[in-house]
């Protein structure tokens, strides 16, 4: 069956189904389902951890020896490098093995193909003080924090075998995060998955249609949320989650790690300001985001159709058995609804509540 | 970061990456992620609802009028149509609208197009009785829950503008539950799902190639769970989940609407002993499960390639930003492991366990 009674307030009435056209999916926007679009507030909001967990976290300064081995550290003063601001590690359970070979067996065991798990598998530890999530950083910090992804998306994409890179973040237990520690994840696959090829080929198509890259294209401003100098952050015309954002690179860009640090500040900015804004609007909700870019080993010169985003998802309903059985969501919030709520959220002073939590968390 | 710390007893010890040639996707086995199999529990079992649960659930006997209209009901007695067994009805909420136009706009909005959410949205009640789940009846009992769906997928079928037809369960809130009172799901849709679209030609290539049907080949024993008379239940060689299922028809056929009482009646059987075995090894953890079939309006002797399924995912792990950015699902249990513990877990008295609790419920 599904949701509570409802008297909702959207601009559209009757359900629509919608295409991304970068992604080939459609997607069931039913105002049927939804509560009132304003009304939207996770039921398991993450809080700041308590100060006891402190004690026994691995990420945490001062327990670097608990973690699994360091690729390498951010630090504000060279000469003092035990004052950490972001570590790169090894994950302890990595998903792929860096450490067995990489031929491809193309076994016809059941008739299937059979890959070796190779590749990396990281963790960037965005933060040393355990109650600071990213959202509580300067936009200059998450802007180092993106940085510090490039710098190792950068040094992985030199690996032949290494074929796609995927940066992402779990926020919360029902997102996926084991630990509340803030932190970010970096896994590269010797292989480009399904869902990759299939955006590259849809941008590719359009841009062979029209003779534009999509992403470079200016969205309708009933979806746009904010602009800073160089990203403009959007709920997507199809988005597949309620309050979905996309942060879109307003110039032309295939591959995230030709970020630079002046517009990895301007990002760091914007994505702070729409984690603020989430946390406001939707009662500190567990989320994940990730970074959509383009496969390895291609000439940006021939990449005039792949633009990167980041996406960010706000865990806020459940995929079931229609979700997992035809790949095409329902959205029970109307994507013009969610901008514009989106848009209104008044997120005071960000900076001044970096410093009072940071001091506390000191 | 990730799981526990681990000591497994796996026949793997290395990651791998399987290719689901049917549903084109890729999944990552990592036997790193995981417990040992054995081990796997759910951490959200679904409980027996309680017997206050029924003076409020309007899906139990004697509540009807708290319900959307009734589309038909399954009784033993036509002349006592009150004492039903099971009831078709429309969804309070429906996530499409079945009194909207199915003209298709194909409007270029923001360059996409949209189509009128048209379609039927509508519940399956398994049992008048609160506490009795659907593993709890009898076989036969789970195949007249069978023969309900093919009835009203057959009279939707008739419908022009309806393209597919997809059959679902949720059991449990963190499998998108929102009653507790036993019941599946049917949305009837006026397009074909994407992921539908890829699955078909996948299955016609997979036959332009070989001259076989892909799910007419027979699994590799490794893999088989147990088998009936009409229908094999086998952990599928590239599960995208820990512990998924496929109960897999043994005779060719693209349809599921094509079944009739005594494949029903087997099928049920066959279905019921594996949410035994889930319940028994996994903790009764919340499912979903999904009748994977073909699209509608195309004759069954331009289907040689085609062959319906379904799909039975228990949730145990959560989906988390990697799987939403690259579609790749992470699975920590390898399918060999999967199948093997499940052949192996003893199910006592089915029959007897259902008459027990039926007593008891009614």
């Amino acid at each position: 069956m599904a949701p509570p009674p409802s008297s909702f307030s959207s601009s559209h009435q009757k359900p629509e189904i919608r295409k991304d056209k970068i992604n080939n999916k459609l997607i069931i926007f039913s105002p049927a389902r939804s509560k009132r679009p304003s009304d939207f507030k996770s039921k398991s909001p993450v809080s700041n951890s308590s100060t006891n967990q402190l004690k026994e976290c691995p990420f945490c300064i001062g327990h670097e020896h608990e973690c699994a081995p360091e690729i390498f550290r951010v630090v504000d003063d060279p000469n003092c490098p035990s004052n950490w601001k972001i570590r790169v590690i090894q994950n302890l359970y990595p998903a792929l093995s860096k450490d067995i070979g990489t031929h491809n067996r193309g076994s016809e065991d059941s008739g299937c193909c059979i890959i070796p798990g190779f590749g990396f598998h990281e963790v960037v530890i965005e933060t040393p003080t355990h109650p600071v999530h990213l959202g509580d950083l300067s936009g200059a910090g998450v802007g180092e924090v993106l940085m510090a992804y490039q710098k190792r998306v950068l040094q992985l994409a030199s690996v032949d075998s290494i074929k796609y890179i995927q940066v992402f973040k779990n926020h919360g237990a029902s997102a996926g995060a084991s630990m509340s520690h803030s932190h970010s994840q970096l896994i590269a696959l010797p292989i480009v998955p399904p869902s990759v090829s299939s955006r590259f080929t849809a941008m590719k198509e359009y841009f062979e249609q029209t003779g534009q890259c999509v992403l470079c294209e200016k969205p309708p401003k009933e979806l746009v949320i904010h602009e800073s100098k160089y990203f403009i952050a959007v709920v997507p015309f199809a988005a597949s989650y309620a309050f979905e954002i996309w942060v879109i690179p307003q110039y032309h860009s295939a591959h995230f790690q030709d970020i630079d640090k002046d517009k990895a500040d301007d990002l760091g900015g914007l994505l702070k300001l729409m984690l603020k804004k989430m946390g406001v609007q939707l009662n500190n909700p567990p989320f994940n985001y990730m970074i959509h870019t383009s496969p390895l080993h291609i000439n940006d010169s021939d990449l005039q159709f792949s633009h990167w985003y980041l996406q960010i998802v706000p865990q806020l309903t459940v995929l079931a058995g229609f979700e997992i059985g035809t790949g095409c969501n329902i959205n029970p919030v109307f994507p013009e609804d969610a901008a514009n709520i989106l848009r209104e959220v008044v997120v005071e002073d960000m900076e001044e509540n970096f410093r009072e939590i940071h001091i506390q968390g000191s």
